[in-house]
């Protein structure tokens, strides 16, 4: 087992430092064993000025100390050459050209931003996972010509929470053949300033853009497997995903009710699993980052409470430091096979927390 | 077309008056046209009290002049007797016997309780939906040797919401197959004290206790038929139901996140229908509670909205007075064939608004 | 008393028609008896536009009818020529040069932004409160040389609630002596998109910009005289107002925690009233918009509670339509002479409801 | 300067365990230094069950492992013989009776209750401010004939926030001849259910029983001295509080603005401090828990901020671990002199916080 204690300091930038993922990422990166805070990059309009006058800080801690006098910069790589990983919160109308030109400026990348997930060639990972899919980096780098670089992107939010049992399921019995779920997500997915408050209080609105198809698609890159030796992802293409996204009066915290059929022919014995095994499959679940002993990787990947009103977005989203998905109500659905209620905390293991896990991992594996 | 111009004024007592479901029976006859609310009764604690005393009134508007200083009585037949109809917002664990000590009495009953819901010759009426189940009524008097009086359920308050557009659809497509549905429910649904604020508050519950069950099974009585030459409901038999139910901080409207998928074979030549068919269904729908003219009836039992981000409870539940039911976001599933997103006013169509236009329906058709 | 009975339509035109604002003149006046909306007016950006394009509706209610296809015009007097007056929901960046010009044009503007409010011969009037201000007319018209254009402001939404009852207690016991006020309010009263929901959920912010400094003056002008026979406004010189303001997660009604000290040698026999008397003061109060029968007017322009808990802004922000102050909880106070808690619905009276009703005070002096 | 470095373990009793202040003392003791959570007293109706099946736990963390297998015991002080010190977290209804009996059995209880805080020898301290009081002690044992028990309370939760500012204030400028402050306080001081959903969504409640008297009373007493050698308290005679107390819906942290007058006369040369010079004094304020190196001592017993629209509950709760008291907006007053903003985490140093750091005082000053 590889140790992570004798790694040597790496210098981390972040870009779109100011955002509320940006903010995340410092909150995590504070403390962290290993990724120091080096360089910021936000817009034009912040570069130049210290950390703390630049951004508008709406964490519940305050700033860091060491970082709150680091000059912002502009998000150019010639900026962040020294840095040894970057890890972007860019919004995504500007994180396309500016990931691809640290990409080829040969700088590993971490990304949050959604433009880069459907590329056939770039790796969409949860870190308590798929982190396998690592395994098209080298194709990766030999295809931009690149020696260290490569760029890597973490899922939207809601697909991470539901990726996890569902990994921990397939595992067991195979692909399952359908997901209904119906999500019901925090606020603070949607960025500061986001959504209104005239919209949300005493309301829930049915509606976020983008958010179905991305759900729907993600599951079956991230369940699917790297192939073609190493150059390409197949794609699970056995399974449906059927996804409905509403915005809920929370701060933190989405939840998602789940409906699940198994594919029986995939299941050992070809027999459905009792109540009781499901619950025990998701509790034995573990992942790479945790038999890697990744700094950030939660205990429990899955938390499974058997409480009948559990999990809840309030009391559960600080389970295992938000890096684990909590999971309970496991119960027979009359049209599928079982009906379940997860939740994940939307800006730790749904954003910063999976891109600094996923970075773990790469250091583990040798790739920075 | 039958006229309720020259309706003589009829006599209502209210049964757990001074209760959230009681308030909003008070609410909805202060200003009815023929409906006088003349007595009211509640808990031995009240009984004796003004009104005005005896309630720890919670609407937004006032209690009704007229309603203020009627003295409370306790919730026995005898006190009632003067009653052209009682309406019941009694709670389940003592309307049970309530009800049907005036049932005996040969009073006519609209209950919102759930105890008689499943009682094979009590009728459970959604008054947009299944009124003709009052065909039932004739039987359920000879049953229990009764003249005058009835009993009449409304269903569960999600219930509700969802039969209102299955309805629409079932009259042109046929029965559904399947119904997946998740909901998001307001914390007046649960009375008063109802949900502790710290349970809600930045949170979500994802269960309410009871409340699937509910939903699974009264879908299949209200889209049932009566049978046996009106002596039975035969129950839906090949549509399967499956809810996930869960408590949003929202004062008053459920949303609720459908999937369905249509039967083809029942479907007009065996094709499913189009978004655009099933829209004009959905606007198209028209009740008996509307050809009668009943005075609570909606103009549109459903409001068709096609904002991509509507319905919303805080916007859309004041449609048609509460009366309505709104939907929106038809659009395809991966799985079934659409989904869709509907909003009920659980304390107006949802509780004690249906148990009124019931009852407006029931005078029409010759039985208060 | 003049009557409103025969008063024929007059063309009313709203100026930020698409804002919070406008939108509140836009449902206030949709079922006015006399005045008919007949021109909208809102930034180039909408202008050409049908207002139902144009506005991003955010209101209970669906738009009303006869205006959802009023083609929205730029902010122009040329524009609004035929208006018989015009109501101004302007935001106070833009509202300075167009209200002047709509002047200089002879026009009659009712404003709702801040920007004249300080002017020292335009009146700033809340209509349960100084309509004698309208006294300054006549030489407001002299000044500028029009013949039937004029410009009215309206109060800050939490001056406007608590100058009502000051004006009551005033009428009876001279000027206050002090006020101290410590104001909650809620989130419409920054517009839309306004408060964004991060700040605001599970959260007070202590400070709304300019708030303060509003409130602490306003109120010595609408509680002082026109002076100089017409031509000036004398400001009350011996009352001293200090306020606190605060952002509560509330949608509608500011309240508002008030102290008074009474100026003893202006108090009938120079005795501070009892608590028993202040109430009476409170209850018995009336004003001009009152016996001049305007079709706005409350019939309480305050409604007293004794209840020990309220005011409250879900349960009493309705009252009156919204055309009232609510006050209760009137007891001693340790320090100045009495507490006591107000509410005052921030859109309605606070805001669009007072332009409304001053203007038909307007009307029946002759002025529009 | 003492040291905690030498303790040895003390068992500590838990009297209302179960409840909302109960499981802060849970919390806050499970990974203490020298704390060691040994008995947990609850109701009859508890009594005998093992804890994690007799609480119904509503913290964001689990219960701690050692703690939720220990079977909880009736509140009787036989049960409680083997504890050096019994912290009390139960309801006023039950607490004078209980607390009274373990204090004649000579146990040391530091109470969150209300009973006994207006008792002539019983200290009432708030740990960041008056642990000079533990002086009445020795006279409080000698009264009931104690060697080792004795009994002291914390303050009410918006006290305790008041009162740190103020005596960092008084140690300067004297004692302040007038206090008017309004509470913005969080739903969880009303504990478990507390405050229905109903009451306080989309709502402000201006009203919480006995909060006001409890705020005008206790201040006089925390800011007063130990007099008469020993045996009595004086309470500060020259200053006058008026306070208003509203519920909002807040979790955690409650939100006072403050108006102060000091006293010319006890002022360095007369001379009223300037705004700087008052946040100065508040910046540089310490005590003796923290000058004791107190393990739950804050760094800073006063956190002050300078940003315009701060303190804000959900931002600034969690400062020092909730252990401080939060301060902002120092501005002139214009009828006293200034006016100010504060916030107190009403669970950690409005409640069970205080109960633990007095203790730790009582350790350092050989009280335990």
């Amino acid at each position: 087992m590889p140790s992570f204690e004798n790694i040597p300091p790496k210098k981390v930038g972040i870009l779109g430092a100011t955002g509320t993922v940006g903010q995340r990422f410092i909150l995590l990166l504070s403390k962290h064993p290993f990724f120091v805070v080096h360089a910021l990059g936000a817009s034009a309009r912040s570069a130049g000025k210290p950390y703390a006058l630049a951004a508008k800080w709406k964490q519940a801690v305050p700033i860091p100390q060491n970082v709150q006098n680091i000059v912002v910069k502009e998000c150019k790589s010639k900026e962040f050459e020294d840095c040894d990983v970057v890890f972007s919160g860019l919004d995504a109308d500007v994180a396309g050209d500016i990931e691809m030109e640290f990409l080829k400026h040969d700088i590993a990348v971490f990304s949050n931003a959604k433009n880069y997930r459907r590329d056939p060639i770039v790796p969409l990972i949860v870190p308590t996972v798929n982190t396998s899919h690592y395994d098209i980096i080298a194709h990766q780098r030999q295809h931009h010509n690149l020696r260290k670089g490569f760029i890597v992107t973490n899922a939207n939010c809601s697909t991470t929470g539901l990726v996890v049992p569902l990994k921990a399921l397939q595992d067991k019995y195979g692909p399952a053949e359908a997901i209904m779920v119906t999500t019901m997500q925090a606020i603070s997915g949607a960025g500061y300033p986001g959504v209104p408050s005239l919209d949300i209080l005493d309301n829930v609105v049915p509606h976020i853009g983008g958010e179905e198809e991305k759900m729907e698609w993600e599951v079956l890159k991230i369940l699917g497997d790297v192939a073609h030796e190493g150059s390409a992802f197949s794609l699970l293409s056995n399974t449906k995903v059927s996804a409905s996204c509403n915005r809920v009066p929370v701060i933190d915290g989405h939840l998602e009710s789940v409906s699940i059929k198994f594919n029986k022919d995939t299941c050992p014995n070809n027999r459905i699993p009792s109540i009781e095994e499901v619950y025990e499959t998701l509790s034995a679940y573990t992942c790479e980052a945790q038999s890697l002993n990744c700094p950030s990787a939660p205990e429990n990947a899955i938390v499974v409470t058997r409480e009948a009103d559990r999990p809840q977005p309030r009391l559960d989203r600080e389970n295992e430091k938000g890096q684990a998905v909590t999971v309970g109500r496991v119960r027979p659905c009359n049209i599928f096979d079982y009906k379940f209620t997860l939740l994940v905390h939307n800006t730790v293991l749904g954003a910063a927390g999976s891109s600094v896990l996923n970075a773990e991992v790469a250091v583990a594996r040798g790739l920075l």
